[in-house]
């Protein structure tokens, strides 16, 4: 790894460099938390098939967009002054009705409720929070997460389906290939939010991962409009990977499994870079390969916190994402 | 009535007239939207003795202070633009867990358990809605309304003690007095909020009333501190009747009713003015009389809205209200 020089990394005609990070839950929390650091036009593009805790209760009892993994954005770009970022983070304790519930969910299933338009609601909130950059869903309908898992039965190679994040990202099976429904209207394929379109073609850089595999990351790629956008734009792709496999969901995938797996979701994706943790890469050799493949070059870099091998550390991922998008750029 | 001209009220050097409303509910809330009109120095302080609805829901559940009727005073001085207004009066449907809930009650308890103090809470709340003035509840420490009522036993004069803002405000009985206890400090007498104290000290004009009177207007002479700077204060004092009595706590009042009420409550309180309504007002050399008990001058006026005689128009109301204090403060 040659660690290029910290340069001011800007967009066209000095303008900040323009960044769309794709995901969802901690994982997206983090790389924003990095982004922030880098440019000041960060925009999260947020999966929206969350059904567990107080996203999935909301989801059920009021038929909204999940808001949980779009508050975590949110307050990952907030501002530092005022109470709010706080507020939309406490949960409600005690074993009532309320209990459990982030107060952001219930302001964004109010503003939701009350406005209707996503985009305009995740403007409000981000008004509110003082953020910096752009909030906005993967789609404006609430979506489902199905996959086909083997591993459940007898013969191990017997495909069952399963539906719902929660469930995917837990099954004790193999999880081999995902689909998405909307949840609203069955029928039809799901919908991009056409503004996260737009982003994604607009980009200088867009960020996929790190996060959990098949329900935050490969999401994206299958809703047909955001993949044919992250196919066509002409920004850098740099793919950041897992620590560590997730328990369910990826047991025991390897780093380079998770490339292939991308791949296997979306053949005609090109990929520029690929970042993982040196110490997380059991065996470098086949991670290069996997990633040169997707036409990726692959940073090994020391990116996990210093107490927390199992997360990212925001400001060496920042040093990291700074370095490999200086040298694609640089191409 | 002699209508006085629609002079510029104003407060001393110029300053605009500062004005506290006292009250709760739906009657501050009217009360409030008047006073826009004349002034945009106006402070409510708000009755936080609520036990109904979802206020009720959520003090049992978190014991904080009941938030419904401080968000309706939010409401009431709230501006124009931006969705907040909107989206705190939303209530959630359907019949889940939420069902019910206010949004605005729901971030208040928020607020409420990250910040703790509710004054900054209030505050923090005001600007959001873009609130002109100032919200402050009537004590810091969630309250319990307790009443004597006569006329639920066969003999009409045995007097049972009823406790509960619902229980009060809805008795068939006839209710002859109130206290107040301290929720969560029972053996202390109820404390203010010493910024709504500082409040009506300072005060040009102090507003009781309209609104339910045992539950709305009167516990505010039952908090100690508050019923000395109400006696105290050198602002003109205005009590605004109410346009019909209301089923349950004030069934078959007469206007002059109100006032002996008010009266036997806070025996050493003097008032300058009585606003009534010329239409609701069957006897007005009674009310005359019980006014002048108070030291106070009548106002009639026609102050009830077009199409609904029991709601205060707060455009006429605040065209009565600036008559009266006009003449108050010339005497």
């Amino acid at each position: 790894m040659t660690a290029a020089p910290h340069s001011e990394v800007t967009g066209a005609a000095g303008r900040p460099l323009r960044v769309v990070a794709l995901g969802g839950g901690r994982g997206l929390h983090v790389t924003l938390s990095a982004l922030r650091l880098i440019t000041d036009d960060v925009t999260a593009v947020v999966t929206v098939a969350d059904d567990g805790g107080s996203s999935g209760r909301l989801r059920r009892e009021l038929g909204l967009l999940p808001p949980g993994d779009l508050r975590k954005a949110l307050t990952a770009l907030a501002g530092d002054d005022g109470p709010w970022p706080r507020v939309f983070e406490h949960r409600f304790g005690g074993t009532g009705a309320l209990a459990g519930h982030a107060i952001g969910n219930l302001v964004l299933a109010g503003l939701l409720e009350v406005i209707g338009d996503p985009v305009e609601v995740l403007a409000q909130a981000a008004k509110l929070m003082g953020v910096t950059g752009r909030v906005l869903p993967m789609s404006t309908d609430p979506l489902d997460i199905e996959a086909e898992v083997t591993g459940l039965e007898e013969d191990p190679d017997t495909v069952r389906r399963i539906r719902g994040q929660v469930a995917v990202a837990t099954t004790p099976g193999r999880v081999r290939r995902i689909r998405l429904h909307n949840t609203n209207r069955k029928t039809e394929p799901p919908a991009a939010c056409p503004q996260a379109v737009a982003a994604v073609r607009g980009a200088d850089v867009v960020l996929l991962g790190p996060g959990s595999w098949f329900t935050s990351v490969l999401p994206h790629l299958l809703v047909p409009e955001l993949h044919e956008a992250l196919v066509d734009t002409a920004a850098a792709r740099v793919v950041v990977l897992n620590l560590v496999p997730q328990p369910g969901e990826t047991a025991g995938f390897s780093p380079e499994r998770h490339l292939d797996v991308l791949c296997e979701h979306a053949p005609r994706l090109r990929v520029d870079a690929v970042i993982a943790d040196a110490d997380s890469v059991p065996t470098p050799d086949r991670l290069r390969r996997a990633a040169s493949v997707l036409g990726a070059d692959m940073w090994l870099d020391s990116v996990a916190a210093p107490a927390r091998p199992d997360r990212h550390d925001p400001v060496a991922l920042a040093a990291s994402l700074r370095r490999a998008i200086t040298s694609v750029r640089a191409r």
